[in-house]
C-alpha cells in the first residue's frame, strides 16, 4: 500500500469492549484511515472521550478524544468501509442499510453470519469465502456487502481445527470451553455472579459454536458454500478471567496421525493473511506450547498482539483420537481483530 | 446407637486442609469421640490451636484447641479408627504400620488405593466392596485394616455416574473438570498463578479419574473386585474457585434412554447410607437442578452440608448420548466427608 | 416471648441481596412471623421462588417459595413490622406511606436517616433513639414510625468506636474502607469492573459515614438527638471480595489510654441486646482478634452469625493515639439483620 | 551516549519476579549491554531459558533464552553494573562482595537502604544522594559502591509527596495501602488465602515506609543526608490485584496551598531524569486524574511504560488538609524500574 492513499473507514457502535478494541487496533493502520465514529443516541453529538469510559488497559488514543460521535446513519458517515461492533437486535436493520447505501461492512455482529450468501470469513481458513460478496450483491441489489466474522468461540476453535482438517480431515469433534468476563460486554457478568464461582452456562453459544464451524470449514462452489462435515458438540463455562477464552478439544480425524504429526501440522500451518503479510496477521497464527501447563488466558492471550492461538497439550486420547488446549485473545482475534483482518483481506484484493 | 458407647478415632495430618475437615466434621459426631490428634515433627508437642492455622470459614472447634499434637505413631495414639489426611508420600509408611498396629485407618491418600484387596470405597456405591477387609486382613496378616476413598474428582463424578450405571449401563464417558484452589492444598496455587487465569493441566489427576472410576463401579466377587468396563477420558483445569470441583461431562449409555429417564434417575438415586440414615448421609445425595445454569460452585458446593452432589444441564448431545454438569465440595464429599461415611459404613456393619 | 403470639411482619423489596437477607433471617424467627412478601411491579403476582434469584450460599426456604409477592402497598400488607429493602428512591415515597397507615417501618433504606425525629438505631449503641418514636408520631400525626439503620460501613465502624467512646471519648477519627461487592447490590459491579482491581470511589459513601456517626454516637435529650462531637474522614474503596467490610481505623481519643486498656474496651463490651438477649444479638458482640493479620473478610465475617464485629491489629500510633482494623458483614449486620435487630428491641419495649 | 560502547550490566537474582523485570526492561537498552545473568544455586548452570519460569505477560526476550546462569559470585561476572534482585538474607553478603570488587551494585534489595552512606535514590527526588558513594567508597575503601532504590510502597508514595514537599513543606501524612500480590513474591500469597479476602497485614512493611521516606526526602549536606522531618503513619493491606499498589493519601502541609495548587503541583512537576531524558524516565512522572474514580490497578498502572505514578481523587480533608490517591506498578517503578533508572542517573553522570 505504500503511497497509496489510505482507506477511510468507520465505526459503528464505538463505545463497547469491542468497539473500543476497534478504535485501539485501528491506531495508525497502514490501509485504513478513521474518519467516523458512530454510536447510540446516547452518545452522539458527544466527544468520544466523554462518550466512552475507556476498558482497556493502555490510554484511549489522543487523536480520537475529541472527535464528535455520530449517529448510527449511513447519510452521516464518510467512509468506504465500516466495521460493525453493534448488537444483534441493532444490527439486523442497520447493516443492511449500510450495504445497501454502498458500504463494506466488515462485523462482528451475529445477525447475518448464517445467510447463504455472506461470507462468515477468517482469512487464514477460508479466504475465498470473500467471492461470495458478488453474489450478495447480485441477489440483494445492493453497491455494498456484509462481511461478518465468526463468534469468539468459534474463531478460537476453528483457527485449530484448520490445519487438522486440511491435512487428516476430522470426524467428530468435542469442545468445553471456559470463557472470559469480556465476552459478555462490559456489564454482562457482576461480580457477585462470578466471585469464587464458575458458571457452566453462556446462552446461545453452544449452538453457534456448532452450526458455525462447519460454514467457516465449508467449500465456496457454484456460488455458495458446501458445508464441512463433521460432528460437534460444545460445552460453554464462564470463569473468572477478563480476556482470553480456553478451549479443551477432543477430536477424531478422518486419517491416521501421530501426535508429532499433529503437532507439526500446528506448527507449521499459515494462510492466505500470512502470505500476503496482512499488517494484523500473526506471524505465526498458531503458537504451539510445548509445557505441560500451557496455553494460560493471563500469559498467553496478547500472542502474536492477540491475533495468534495458542496450542497445548497435544496428546493421545483414550476415547477420540487427540486432545489438546487451545486459547485465544476474544475481543481481539476473536471480535475487533477478526473484523480487521477481514477488512485487509478485502482490500488487498480489492487493490 | 443411642445409648451405646463412641468409637475412639483420631486425625493423622490434622493441620492441613483436609485434617482440618476432618476436625470440623468429627465435632459432635454421634458415633465417634476424637481422642488423638497427630501431625508431623514441626506440630508434635504443641496444642492444636498453636500448631494450626485454621483456614476454614468458620472457628476451630473450642474442644480442640487445647488438645497437645501428638507425633504420628500408632504407640501413642489411643484410638479405634484413625482418619489419615496424610500426603501419599507419608502415608505409603505410615498407614499399614497402624492397619497392622490393628486400627482401621479411613485414608483420603492415594497411596493404596490401586491395591487389590482395599477397598476404594463410597458407600452410596459400593458398599459390599467394604468386605475386602476381610480378604485384606487374611492376605497381610493385619488385626487392622485400609479402608481408601477416591480423588475428589472421581467421586463427584462416580457418584453421578452409578445411577447412570445402574439403570442403563455406561458405554463411555468424556469429563472436563474445572478444580478449586482448596484440592492442591491451602498453599498449592500461588495467587500470581491464578489470577485472571486459568490452568489447563493439574499433574496426575487425569489418570486417577481414569483409573479410579472402573474400580469404584466394579463388583465384589470371589473375594475380589472386578472392574467395571468403559471407556473414560478425563481433561483437568484448575479455576479460581476456593472449593466446589465442577465437571462438564458427556456420556453414551449401553441402553437407551430419554432425558426424562436420566433425570428420573439422578433425583430417585439412594444408597446404603440413605437407607442406613448414616449420619453424614445426605438426603438425597443427588439434587437435580433444572435451572439452566447450575449447578455453581458458590452456590451449590455446600448442599446436603457439603456432602451432596448437584447435578444439572441434563440434556441430549449430539456426540454421546447425553451431557450434564454435576458439582461437589471437593474437601468435605471429596475427601475428609467420604472417610467419614466410610467409617460411619464399616462401624454401622461392625455395631 | 414464651408462649406468646408472634408479630406479623412482611419484607418490602424482598428480591435483591439485603432482602434476600431479610428472608434468611426471618426463617424461624422467635419472635416474628413473616405474612407477606412484597416487591416491585415485575415481581408482584408471581411467586416468590420464580421472582427471585437466589444470590445466597445456602437454599431458599422453603416455605417462602410458593408465597406470592404482593405489591408495595400499604392496603394490602397484613402486617405489624414491615423490613424495608427498598432503593432510596422509592423508599422517599413508601415508606411514609406505610408509617402513615400504622405500621411501624425498620429500614435499611437511606432516605430518614437524617431526618431529625427519626431513630438511627444501633441497639448496642443508642438504645434509647427509640424514644424518638413518640416525637416522630407526635409531629408527623402517623400511627406508625420509621426506624433506620445506618449504612453498613457507618454501622461496623461505630459498633468498633462505642467502647472506646464510653471509655475514653474520642477527639477524631480516620477510617480507611475496603468494601466488599454486595454493598453495590448484586448487579452493582460488573466482573470487568473489578478483576484485577481495586476502584478508590464509592459514591455517596464517605459523606455518608461522616455524617451517620455523630447522629449515631449522640444523646437523646429533650426529645432530639444531640449529636457527638468529634471530627472524622473517611475514605471509601470498593475491593474484590463477596461479603465484608474491612476498615482501616486511626483514632485520637480525649483521654489518654494505653493498647491494653482499649482492648479490653473492644472485649468487654456489651449493649443492651446482649442484656436483654434479644434472638439476632451476637455475644460477644466485638470480638478481638490478637493475630498479627487479623480480621480477614472471608474468615471473619459470618462471626456471631453475621452480627458481631472483629476488631485486630489494634496498636499505638504515630500521628493518632492508636491505629486497628474492623471488619463486618455488610449485607448482615450491616444491613438485614442490623434492621431485624431493631426491630427486636422494638419489640421487647412494647411487650 | 550517541555512538558510544554500551555499559555492561548483569542481573543478580534473575528468575525472580522482580529478576525478570530487569531482564525484561533491559532488552534493547540504550545505555546497558546485558553481559551475564547470575542466580543461586538451583538454576546456575542451567540456560536462563530452562531456568526460570517466565511469568510476566509478555514473552521471554529471546536472545535470553540460551544464556548460561553463572553463580553469584564477583569472580564470574563480566560486568560494571550488577542489578540485584537477591533477597535481602542474600543481599546482605553479597552486595558488599561485589561492591569491594569493583561493581556498581544498584539493589532493589532492602539490605543496606538504612546505611548512612548508600544512596536510597530516586532520581525525580534526591538525585544528588548519588554523592554518597564517593563517601561510601572512601568510608569502606570499596573500589564499587551499592546503590539502592526504596520498598515499592515507599516509591510510589514518595514520588507523589515530592512536588507537594517542594512547594508547601510537609508536616503530616497518613497513608493506607492496598497491595498487590506480586509484591509479596510469585509464591508468596497462596490463592487459598486471598480468594474473597483482604489481608490487613504485610510483615515489616508499614515500618519500612515510615522510616524510608525521611530519608528519601532528606538533603545531602556534608557529606550525609539530613532527613525530612515530618510525622508519617501507614496501615498496609494485601489484596488481590497483580501488580500495582494503590495508596489512600491524607497529608497536613506547612503552608497553605488550596487543591487547583495541589493538583497543579502534581501535574507541573519534572525531575533531572526528565531534564536529562533518561530512557526510562516517564514524562510527565505524575499523571494527574480528574474522574472520580481513578486511579485503579488495572488501568493506571502500565502508565508511563509502568513508570509514572497516577494521582487522583485530589481533595479537601476535614481532618487533614488534603486527601488524595496514588498508584504505581509495584515491580516496575517500584522495583526493576527504579534500579534501572537509578543507574541511568549515575552513568548519565560518569560520561
Amino acid at each position: 500500500m505504500d503511497g497509496m492513499k489510505k482507506i477511510k473507514v468507520a465505526v459503528l457502535g464505538a463505545t463497547g469492549m469491542v468497539g473500543q478494541r476497534f478504535i485501539s487496533l485501528l491506531e495508525g493502520h497502514p490501509y485504513f484511515q478513521m474518519t467516523d465514529i458512530a454510536a447510540s443516541h446516547r452518545s452522539a453529538g458527544k466527544r468520544y472521550g466523554g462518550a466512552a469510559s475507556w476498558y482497556l488497559g493502555d490510554e484511549m488514543p489522543e487523536d480520537v478524544r475529541d472527535v464528535v460521535v455520530k449517529n448510527i446513519d449511513p447519510k452521516l458517515i464518510d467512509a468506504e468501509i465500516v466495521f460493525s461492533a453493534l448488537p444483534a437486535s441493532v444490527a439486523n436493520d442497520v447493516e443492511p442499510a449500510f450495504a445497501k447505501a454502498g458500504f463494506v461492512v466488515a462485523s462482528n455482529a451475529s445477525s447475518y453470519r448464517d445467510e447463504a450468501d455472506v461470507p462468515l470469513l477468517i482469512p487464514e481458513i477460508n479466504p475465498e469465502h470473500l467471492d461470495l460478496i458478488e453474489v450478495q450483491k447480485k441477489n440483494r441489489g445492493w453497491d455494498g456487502a456484509i462481511i461478518t466474522n465468526p463468534n469468539c468461540t468459534s474463531i478460537v476453535l476453528t483457527l485449530s481445527l484448520k490445519p487438522l482438517y486440511d491435512a487428516f480431515g476430522i470426524e467428530r469433534l468435542f469442545v468445553t470451553s471456559m470463557q472470559a468476563l469480556s465476552g459478555a460486554g462490559y456489564n454482562g457478568v457482576p461480580g457477585m455472579a462470578i466471585i469464587d464461582n464458575v458458571i457452566p452456562y453462556i446462552g446461545g453459544e453452544e449452538e453457534k459454536v456448532e452450526s458455525e464451524s462447519h460454514k467457516i470449514l465449508g467449500k465456496f462452489k457454484d456460488g455458495g458454500i458446501t458445508n464441512a462435515e463433521f460432528k460437534i458438540s460444545a460445552s460453554c463455562n464462564r470463569v473468572f478471567t477478563s480476556d482470553g477464552h480456553l478451549e479443551s478439544v477432543a477430536i477424531d480425524l478422518a486419517e491416521d496421525a501421530d501426535v508429532e504429526e499433529v503437532k507439526e501440522a500446528f506448527k507449521n500451518f499459515k494462510g492466505t493473511p500470512q502470505e500476503l503479510g496482512l499488517p494484523t496477521a500473526p506471524d505465526p497464527p498458531i503458537i504451539l506450547r510445548e509445557e505441560t501447563d500451557r496455553p494460560q488466558p493471563r500469559f498467553d492471550r496478547m500472542a502474536g498482539g492477540g491475533m495468534a492461538i495458542s496450542v497445548g497439550r497435544v496428546r493421545k486420547d483414550s476415547i477420540f483420537d487427540f486432545k489438546y488446549s487451545v486459547l485465544g485473545h476474544n475481543t481481539i482475534r476473536g471480535a475487533a481483530g477478526a473484523s480487521i483482518l477481514n477488512a485487509e483481506l478485502f482490500a488487498s484484493k480489492k487493490l
